[in-house]
């Protein structure tokens, strides 16, 4: 059941990061058409999403700064966001005399206007949002300067920051709000292919705590086995294993010093059920997501005799609860951490002639990724 | 669905707790024959359960002291250590010759004898266990003196005193570590017929908490909610209600300026799951029992966009996580609540001339009891 992996992943250099960085300032000088992904109504993404173009955006108002999305991601949840079935709404835009919803609600942008009254934002400043559904499939946008987060200089390649907005804070403060963990403690996870998963896995590494991670069966699961334990995976399993009854004896070993107090749910399920019985006392079930779309069933005793706290976690009420300057330590650390890159596709818009034939592109991708095509999708509107 | 009550229980008045503690005191000078209610092994309690004499106790050790019970409750939870399927279980005992369990968790017992190096103890105190599956059906025991809950002189009746153990601490406890709640917030309970149901809403009734309580349908429904309500309960409702959808409105109608926060649970099934959607958001459900026998299964939806949690609560683990000072601390809190006593009935062996007589009459009880006797039984040895 258990897979060893002998090879290691190189990580990324930082030089590697700064030359990205270099390209991409490069490349900010051309020409542009400003550009958006919208919808006017919900309904299915490949049929309402349109691309729209808009004339350049007036200077930015006092508290204000305008900026220019550099990489914005096309997230599961932005798909639920336009089918109208995510509890978070947008709010509606004015584009070129149209009312309309912009899509996405993570991305990487640059600070290109800074208006009166605002501090320590500069032109230049790469920063990725503090507040939900903004719309970040779009060239440019007039933001609060209090809803940007600036990110630490160098810090992140250029995809990684597109994508550090959800994913990575999610499987930081999960490893970190509920359970005091040390080294050699024990986390238990399912979904752990998944953008939280491979983060909780690297984050834990980092720190010397240890996880079991629990994936779906596939063809090539011994690659992604591989791949897991390259990020640092100490264990991996298929849910299968969780009907195999040495498992829970194998468990009980490897944690004896430290059984398992924290176990990170993104599917729910008879299989979540069955691997909070690998919980050791007093531990706190994590919930992120529910990929089965079955409930959480759990049996009463275990709260009771056990302890078992269970909390769910939404990195959207995180930034809700938190200030400016929380947000952007909460960036430094993660900056500081260097997790790997997501495996990723960038669909690149930029050279489209027209809005018509950038509407068909993005929607051909969209049909795409509803047929399960499994890299994340990143957006380049210029 | 809602139903009204005029009338107004009449409280016990303190005069008439010192009139027991009066009567028990004259009794105590009786003849007596020390009498365990005792098990070899685990099994049907009215099978294996039986009652054997003993010696006398000697003086007891250094750090000791001898108690004599004056009443100990058959709890449905003492039932199921009988038949091992408790999590909790009690240490063997060496009775008149034999290696027994002896039966019962909570109970009344004055103190007899003070052994040496005994701090705060004084014979004739009453006191209770905070030693879990101690053993409290038995005339006589000895146990450490940092083993038991001296009660407050004149406090409770011999009654409330002999179920202050679990039921109201686990009412008291829930009310107040999982929630700040002040006058006039919301609880929302099931099972509110229990004996800690019924302590939930004298407590929070004392408070100006509102609560809504959930109970099975029964033939003498309108007894049952016209008790609860002089009780203090604010809305007392069936399960049936819950497919109602007129009820959801009522709640957010009653709850909008403080949506609730609390939900207690005794029962879990679908009943506890549609209960949930009448909580409002950053609510906490905290179970201590599961009398539907099925597990508690929610919405994942609900811990991550509502932040619920979810706990248990089990008294046992209280009294091992606090010392004898906050345990005293706490059986003075619940004094001066002046609950009313549980419904009960008295199964007095006192006078029975031999074990076998004794024994007789006991297994004719927990028969009884298994046949789904409503009132709690007090077990009372001389």
């Amino acid at each position: 059941m258990l897979r060893q992996c002998a090879t290691r992943l190189s990580r990324p250099s930082p030089l590697r990061a700064i030359a990205i960085r270099a390209d991409c300032f490069a490349t900010s000088s051309a020409r542009r058409t400003d550009r958006a992904v919208i919808y006017a109504e919900n309904g299915n993404p490949a049929e309402v999403l349109r691309v729209k173009s808009y004339d350049p955006l007036p200077p930015p108002p006092p508290g204000s700064v305008n900026i220019r999305f550099r990489l914005s991601p096309i997230n599961p949840s932005d798909i639920n966001v336009v089918q109208g079935v995510y509890p978070a709404k947008p709010t509606q835009q004015h584009v070129s005399g149209e009312d309309v919803f912009i899509g996405g609600n993570e991305g990487l942008a640059e600070v290109v206007d800074v208006g009166s009254n605002v501090d320590g934002l500069h032109k230049g400043d790469w920063v990725t949002l503090g507040k939900a559904q903004f719309g970040t499939w779009a060239s440019t946008r007039v933001i609060s300067a209090e809803d940007v987060i600036k990110l630490p200089a160098g810090g992140f390649s250029e995809v990684n920051a597109a994508t550090i907005n959800v994913n990575p804070p999610t499987a930081y403060n999960m490893l970190h709000q509920f359970v005091d963990l040390k080294e050699d403690d024990w986390v238990l996870q399912n979904g752990a292919n998944s953008a939280v998963g491979q983060a909780v896995i690297q984050i834990a590494a980092r720190k010397g705590i240890k996880t079991i991670n629990f994936v779906r069966s596939r063809p090539d699961l011994d690659n992604l086995i591989c791949s897991l334990t390259q990020l640092g995976a100490t264990h991996v399993f298929t849910y299968d294993a969780l009907s195999d009854k040495s498992l829970a004896k194998h468990v009980k070993q490897w944690t004896s010093k430290s059984p398992i107090r924290l176990l990170l749910n993104c599917v729910s399920g008879p299989d979540t059920t069955a691997m909070t019985r690998l919980l050791g006392d007093n531990a706190h079930l994590v919930s992120y997501g529910a990929m089965s779309k079955k409930p959480l069933s759990l049996p009463t005793s275990l709260f009771i005799f056990k302890n078992l706290t269970t909390h769910g976690y939404w990195q959207h009420r995180w930034y809700q609860e938190h200030s400016r300057q929380e947000r952007e330590k909460l960036m430094r650390t993660l900056a500081n951490l260097k997790l790997k890159e997501p495996e990723h596709e960038i669909l690149d818009l930029s050279g489209e002639p027209s809005d018509e034939a950038a509407t068909k592109r993005l929607r051909d991708t969209l049909t795409k990724i509803e047929a399960g095509f499994s890299k994340k999708v990143l957006l380049r509107l210029q």
